[in-house]
């Protein structure tokens, strides 16, 4: 799936560039996005707008790619160039030929382990 | 898949109820629990600790399985009975046998898309 895997790569520099062309061209013209944590559902042109006015400069690095089926999953870094906010991303991608057709995604922030887990202290056998 | 399945689901009311006993009985001994959003890392028993002191009383719903080879992919809706809390995890489980061997888990809190999404006044076409 090394194709695949390209293919997956050059979505998510397009995503962290916010380059609006190359997103569109990733897609089927009729393809519908979802952000669970939200519960906000776009239209390509819809998405593409979110993604390209969403404030800041991003960076991004795929953490992990599998495939069950035809489906994409992917597990992706996604991070804040001045530092300010970092989150993983967890991506199902469906396709018609080469092009997404549905794409589900699972956001998260990163953060530091809350008080309580940290006073447990936990983590020392795996060292972390 | 439906063994599969009805394992993940048994392995998630069991998350929920946080029963340490039923919990431990879906691993395999030596397993590690990965929490990539707090850069966390758990032995079975630091895992069950945490999932078990996790402060309130909880429900659980799978909304998604996927399998990728030998893989389980989950998506699940997590949230406090008292309303005050809400969140989606996507699970990657690898297994030996019928015990879990690694479980990495990417969390998100849920919430209302923010401001400037909201005055895009997206997702009309689709009806949100």
């Amino acid at each position: 799936m090394t194709e695949r895997n390209d293919f997956l790569r050059a979505y998510w520099a397009a995503v962290a560039a916010q380059d609006a062309a190359a997103l569109r061209s990733f897609f089927a013209p009729d393809a519908v996005i979802r952000w669970h944590n939200t519960n906000e559902r776009f239209t390509l042109e819809e998405f593409i707008r979110v993604n390209c006015e969403y404030p800041g400069n991003w960076c991004g690095r795929v953490e992990r790619i599998e495939q069950a089926g035809a489906l994409s999953i992917t597990a992706t870094h996604v991070w804040a160039a001045d530092g300010e906010a970092s989150f993983h991303a967890v991506s199902f991608f469906a396709f018609a030929g080469e092009a997404i057709t549905t794409l589900d995604e699972y956001w998260g922030d990163d953060a530091p382990a809350p008080q309580w887990r940290q006073e447990l202290a936990i983590g020392t056998e795996l060292g972390g």
